[in-house]
């Protein structure tokens, strides 16, 4: 953890870049601090995964309309500061990213953070020895 | 909010029309009414995503069965009245979309109805006020 | 339910063999065991469905890190042995999949099992009828 998975209706695609959306993203959730300074989120648990829907329909179907749903996904158990300042950087990196959409077309943009409230949790990979190397 | 996820094994890509059904839950969303009869989502909240997946395996792997799974992601704190009526709604949309698939081929529908438990949330996009000039 | 959506970054789709990995894990589920040694899953709930990400983010951008998500959601109200067990079986048949892979490049694996909280739920398919013939 964590991770952040985007939604969004297809025809942005062209319109704007998503895998740079991607890595700003990470990068400003590489960045979020808790009341103490201290960095919130593990780099190795960083993960930002974004999917075109194949098929959509957005509010009436009136217009061409766009969706950009952002959900983040964190551990549990952070203090009130940490999921503020994470839900805040992230919202604040996808609103420079989309500033010039939202300047010429329709675009809904919504984005919210989910405590996990996993009943099980298991990391098996090898990416966190790779980045605990300091 | 509401947003309506559509997750589905892409052998009935060429069955039935996923567009149509993403327009016609849509409208079924807008359509929901509470025990007041006021209308429980506001329209520019309204967008369904639907994903074939890439890969899939479903029950025992026996026959070609197809599965779709809608998941409906509503805002916390409605009536029971709501909810349900939501969640009745939608099912009624699609069981009636993939009436005739189901008379000709194995295939599982799921729709299940969860409230948003979000620590952050932000809007940001420009179509509420598109929608709320009345 | 259960289901079992894995979202993972498409360089591995050349790498290792993601239809198999579906069936694998749809497998696992099928064999998963109560404390009463009681079959946990119906046959006929289990899908397991793999998304490929457009566009994606891993940790910091250094090297071509991959990362592959498993969130298997089941009913609410199992006993904790049987959500343990769940979650350990897949793990476990997720773990052997992956081993050659995991000995030649950066991969983080992450599992985690929801309960539902679904506040309304329809199964309108045909699917478990034609698993409860017997």
């Amino acid at each position: 953890m964590p991770h952040l998975v985007i939604l969004y209706t297809p025809q942005i695609e062209t319109e704007t870049d998503m895998k740079l959306l991607c890595r700003r993203l990470a990068d400003a959730m590489s960045s979020v601090k808790d009341e103490a300074g201290k960095q919130v989120f593990p780099i190795a648990g960083i993960r930002v995964f974004a999917y075109p829907a194949m098929h959509f329909a957005v509010a009436d179907g009136s217009g061409e309309h766009a969706f950009v749903y952002f959900n983040l996904r964190m551990a549990r158990g952070r203090s009130e500061t940490a999921k503020h300042n994470a839900g805040a950087s992230v919202t604040a990196a996808a609103r420079e990213h989309f500033a010039p959409l939202l300047a010429r077309r329709g675009l809904g943009l919504t984005l919210q953070v989910d405590e996990g409230e996993e009943v099980f949790d298991a990391k098996f990979g090898n990416l966190h020895p790779l980045f605990n190397k300091t």
